[in-house]
């Protein structure tokens, strides 16, 4: 997978290189070892050093871990780095899988650009053409949609063509076009909405073992804190480099309309994504202060943003 | 300096670490070996290991040279990122300095969010406030000032506050907030200008000796151009986490008046630039091919950048 897998195969590549093979990170595709939903615990309890993925899976052991994956309305990819490498982020973060009692160190290593807000049969025009509608949804975007009236399920990758195909699903989000293209949605749902206002940029982790961190010397903890950056600005590049590719061959060779939301639709996710915070502020203590602590770092920013930067064409 | 000066630092420090000592960088300041003016001749030479500067100051040696730094109305942070190392960016910015003799390899290892726009006594309304005014500006900016009938000079940034207070210019660009505020230019220049349409993102590279990097070992190599990756991420986030704190000082402390060009004074702006490029391509056939290069690909990056993000605030 373009970005998603890339990523983490170029990051253990370039281990083995700069540690003059001192260092290898063997990467297992998802399942190999242990089930996917499995791999903090497998991380945490040692019985593999480390695992690749997201922490908003982890949702259901702790509420906040989706704010540190990707937030609906939330920072794109340079204001979410700066809030974790600058603010409080990267330690809210592993406060959360310490506090848990996850023995585990936590990494950034790969970030997302915005995800396509989704692939429908039909066009959306409003809140009542969403209800009802059986979608694939991750992460804090799918308690958005609950709340639209959207029957959410949350299916893996590999599963989404056969379910869309099958109407087990009316509709699916997944990730980036180029990711989306490999799975080939755009054969059975031909209408492609932006812009992701559920995923403006997605956070994927590396944990590893608390103990086997430990283990290490100062120059191979370093080599992989390296890594692990660099992985960020090659899953920037690539994700930046080479979405309108395959968004261009979706609606030239594959008959996809590239749809963006009106107005009044994304007024109405955002007003709903408003809830939803309110919800689970009251509702986890320890999501309110990392909620909080992003919110204001976010108001700070906010001056620059309005003025640092020239209109998107 | 923030970000110019602590990314090369920062990269040292790591450098150091990952190697177990066996790579050290020693970082002297600008002019303590040789003119910073000098220091693309020196590396070429094998005078000096290694030089962190950027490629704009070699305008006069290659006219191409500042499009691998800073373009104005140009790329942004990740679009610049993805041009150089997902589309022919890096080939063409290390040919520029193969073609023209040079015997140096070039990496980027820092980038400079939007600098601001620049600081002046007054408000500026309209191109006839800007026409006599004596203004210290850098780069392909400063081209376009001088056609906007600017006395424009290069002067370097530890001498700028005493040129502004002696009148010797009467305005001044830099580059970031937080640097800029460190040369205390608001003590004298009240209105502070935004956005910087002549640097949306400026790179910074660290040039290395072509013989002193073939002596390298591969896993020396990569570890360089691990750290300058490295340098890259810390650079975008100390970048973008620490502006709005100098801008907010400048404002409450500092009396400054935080202003926003007026749509017709960046439309003037945009159409001088326009004759510049019109100048610059007809005028050297390299500076024209990399030109294209970048505009071909900012042309498909555009249906990307239109749909996929949300507007900023």
């Amino acid at each position: 997978m373009p970005v998603l897998g890339t990523t983490i195969r170029y990051i253990a590549d370039r281990l083995e290189i700069a540690s003059g093979g001192m260092l290898t990170m063997k990467v297992y595709e998802p399942r190999e070892l242990v089930p996917s939903l499995e791999s903090l615990d497998a991380v945490s309890a040692g019985k593999v050093d480390a695992s690749y993925s997201a922490s908003g899976y982890w949702a259901g052991k702790m509420p906040a871990a989706p704010l540190f994956s990707s937030v609906p309305f939330g920072p794109e990819t340079a204001e979410y780095l700066a809030w974790m490498f600058e603010g409080n982020g990267m330690k809210l973060y592993q406060q959360m899988y310490d506090d848990a009692g996850y023995n585990v160190k936590a990494f950034v290593c790969c970030v997302l650009s915005p995800e396509t807000s989704g692939w429908f049969a039909r066009p959306i025009e409003s809140g009542d053409d969403l209800r009802g509608l059986k979608m694939r949804f991750y992460g804090l975007g799918g308690r958005v949609m609950e709340k639209l009236g959207v029957a959410v399920t949350l299916i893996a990758g590999g599963e989404i063509f056969q379910a869309l195909e099958r109407g087990v699903i009316d509709a699916t989000e997944f990730s980036l076009p180029t990711i989306d293209q490999q799975l080939g949605l755009y054969n059975i749902a031909k209408y492609n909405y932006f812009p992701g206002w559920h995923q403006q940029a997605t956070l994927l982790e590396m944990l590893i073992n608390g103990d086997a961190w430990e283990s290490l010397a100062p120059d191979q903890k370093m080599l992989i804190e390296l890594v692990c950056r660099d992985g960020i600005v090659r899953s920037i590049t690539e994700s930046e480099g080479t979405q309108f590719k395959a968004m261009r061959e979706n609606a030239d060779r594959h008959g996809v309309h590239i749809k963006t939301w009106p107005p009044q639709m994304i007024d109405l996710f955002r007003s709903t994504w408003d809830q939803v915070v309110k919800d689970e502020c009251a509702a986890n203590a320890f999501f309110k202060t990392v909620y909080d602590d992003m919110t204001q770092f976010r108001e700070n920013y906010d001056l620059w943003e309005k003025t640092a930067f020239l209109p998107r064409n």
